[in-house]
């Protein structure tokens, strides 16, 4: 058996770091979703670069697939080892390995979580401002090109990403980019890498731009009677030129879950949740032009957080939204939609999903980060209940064919996993192909989690 | 002869479009810079998608081999067809296809200018940022990756294109991306073709982004007693977070050619020219942070250009740079360097690079985009001097090396072409080897722009 003489080898190599243990497999064989279990037939924690590429020349060996690993908060099952093999968890290179202030920038291992990489900028005033909600680790982050509240203002983790350090799939290390903001040294590898889920090469160590704290941070939180009021408020805040640096949608559904969790007795219609980062006057003078703005669009309730436990109040509330809404059924699974439609289409397609989740009988709250046009239903079902599911999943595959009629995509900022994939053809027809063949090109035979991302091979 | 027959193909597809009066082979066998003339065989002006992809499916049936051309800006010899073969010149490709006021976006053919562009999107509040200087076409800025003075707070090319239509090199039509202001939908092949300099497909469409005209905008000069002074003025002003729009250095040699080329009268001493962006208040807090900031660093002679006509007047001069310096040795050539690195070595790569200009007794002012680590000298030499040629090419070796050794890269916006391909394997090891791969898998005949980019095939 392959299998078994490639697992041989990696426990030459890593000792006890090659974990072959029943609750391990399990653990690294769940994902956050509806998916069923998927041990694989072995977890490795490797501490350097080197052994990653000696693994993976082990692997290539002996034709053993190999997926890698952050914290498993992906929301498509992106690291599910469906063809087996091994798992590769980068738990052990969790290091912060140097912070440049003068460049803003710093060099980091994979499995940094975004907490922990912040935890140790907070005395350099300096932030990674990439924010899933979440606390994956930033290669996890980078895999499925994350992004979260801050991306209206900061970028995803393709913007803020100058480097990495890739092990491809015969075990070769490369280096992308360099520590100059920009370049138009040849095809952008950094871009190709950020995004691929795991399927062109393992990344081993990223440099990431980093940005300064701002001098004053306000946030706030409003009510409108509509969501059609709600996104023409955010639409003019944008064609305004006002730069928020959060600005996050809740319909009344959502409100609702958030009060029966928290014991909060918010107005239960659709809110607008949005921070400004800037100077003191700066940020004044954008607070300002935002509540003329959402006047104008019958806003009501506006109410300002300049402290900063009311503005972690509002942010942990905001990233506690799809635990409140699995709170309102209990037992229950969810889907988490992520379609990204353009910002004029948002209030229709937001409708458009509200209306046809209520006519399917669907429990399908919708928040999400409006100033992209990206937003989010968590729509619930009972797991035991094989027709549920398959509901639940239509309404999800309307959710996207709208958003692609829209011109949009079908996921904003969860990635493709297994979720996705069938929607790669529709979404990107011959340039499925193309994936395909870069795929082909960099993973001969189709080692790094398999099955994922691009079409079958003949 | 393979190539007859194709150009008796092409003369069907195209009729009068296809060209091969001597005057355009020559027209476009030139490039900027120093590199001898090297007609292709034939020029091609297509006017649609569906014509630029027969185009390619005659040329691939007969290998013959095809190089997309915009204005012939590029400064590496992007666009020169080295192996003969066919020139597709965009000039009939440049349409503004629509403008999403609601989306800020754009689609455009690539043969548009970015002076044409913000022509037709003048009345729109909208403008397209991205400013090389030359007023190239959107195609062959997406292709070479291009950016200039207003990257510091706008971004490259990288960052303003949302998605393409591309033609293969068997003729296929593919679209990248969507209208959706961010995705995570599979690799990213919009960042993967902007940058690849034609080597990888034709582009045929653009979607760009856009932004809104600034509120307020204003404008400075200010010397400085050394060069040293001035780029700490800039990381000083990067740290306290101050969104420059631009932020431009100006060495004393190029001062005094701008003095002799436009009868000024500056103090033949460094300068900074910098602009902001924003609210009328937002703009004056930055002016007068900017200058506590340049006080603290001996600025001096320091002069806002608020007017418009001031403005233009400034980054004419600007733009002008390079003619300046042309005109300082008239008959000669230029070599134009184009390093960018970590800005906390920026002093030290630009005083290094005088010292080094200056004991090798060469003419070679350094202008800059400061903000981003990027700077530029134009080395002049005379043409019929061989070994002139030769000291200028060791003194810009030199320059790569400096700037590879301080975390930087070899171009940071003008691209490969041919001038850069030397250094490929040194910037980027094996990744050189991924990019081959790349074009092997999406080209394997080599038909688009061969010879450029990647490793020679063996």
């Amino acid at each position: 058996m392959p299998i078994q003489d490639a697992l041989a080898e990696l426990s030459t190599l890593l000792g006890q770091r090659l974990s072959r243990s029943k609750s391990d497999l399990d653990l690294h064989g769940r994902s956050e979703t509806y998916f069923p279990v998927t041990p694989p037939d072995a977890v490795a924690y490797p501490k350097t670069t080197q052994e990653v590429s000696e693994l993976m020349k082990i692997c290539a060996a002996h034709a053993v697939p190999v997926t890698g690993w952050g914290v498993g908060t992906s929301l498509e099952g992106q690291a599910m080892a469906f063809s087996g093999g091994v798992v590769v968890d980068f738990a052990r290179m969790n290091k912060v390995l140097s912070v440049n202030q003068g460049d803003m920038d710093a060099a980091v291992q994979p499995g940094v979580t975004r907490e922990a990489l912040n935890e140790e900028l907070r005395a350099t005033g300096l932030f990674f401002p990439v924010d899933p909600g979440a606390n994956a680790s930033v290669g996890g982050m980078a895999s499925t090109r994350a992004s979260g509240t801050t991306a209206v203002r900061y970028g995803t983790m393709r913007d803020n990403v100058l480097g990495l350090e890739v092990v491809l799939a015969d075990g070769r290390v490369i280096r992308t980019g360099t520590r100059a903001r920009k370049t138009s040294a040849g095809y952008d590898l950094t871009g190709l890498f950020v995004g691929s889920e795991g399927t062109l090469g393992l990344i081993t160590e990223l440099t990431l731009k980093l940005h300064g704290q701002p001098e004053a941070i306000t946030a706030a939180i409003c009510a409108f009677d509509s969501v059609d009021d709600a996104v023409r408020a955010v639409t003019d805040t944008i064609q305004m030129g006002l730069s928020m640096a959060r600005i996050e949608l809740l319909d009344a559904e959502t409100v609702k879950a958030f009060n029966a969790y928290a014991g909060a007795s918010m107005p239960e219609c659709p809110h607008l949740m949005v921070e400004f980062h800037g100077s003191e006057t700066g940020v004044a003078e954008m607070a300002e032009g935002f509540g003329a703005i959402i006047a104008d669009h019958n806003g009501h309730g506006f109410d300002w957080a300049t402290r900063p436990e009311e503005r972690n109040a509002l942010w942990t509330m905001r990233h506690n939204g799809a635990y409140a809404i699995y709170n309102a059924r209990p037992g229950w699974k969810g889907l988490v939609t992520d379609v990204c439609v353009p910002i004029s289409r948002l209030a229709d397609a937001i409708n458009e999903t509200a209306d046809d989740l209520t006519a399917s009988g669907l429990y399908g709250p919708i928040l999400g980060h409006v100033g992209d046009g990206n937003f989010h239903s968590v729509i619930m079902f009972d797991a035991d209940d094989k027709a549920a599911l398959d509901k639940v999943k239509a309404a999800s595959n309307r959710m996207v064919e709208r958003a692609l009629a829209m011109g949009g995509t079908m996921t904003g900022e969860h990635g493709i996993g297994v979720g996705k994939l069938p929607y790669m053809a529709e979404e990107h027809g011959q340039g499925w192909q193309v994936m395909g063949a870069i795929k082909q090109a960099l993973d001969p035979d189709n080692l790094l989690n398999p099955g994922k991302m691009v079409p079958p091979r003949n």
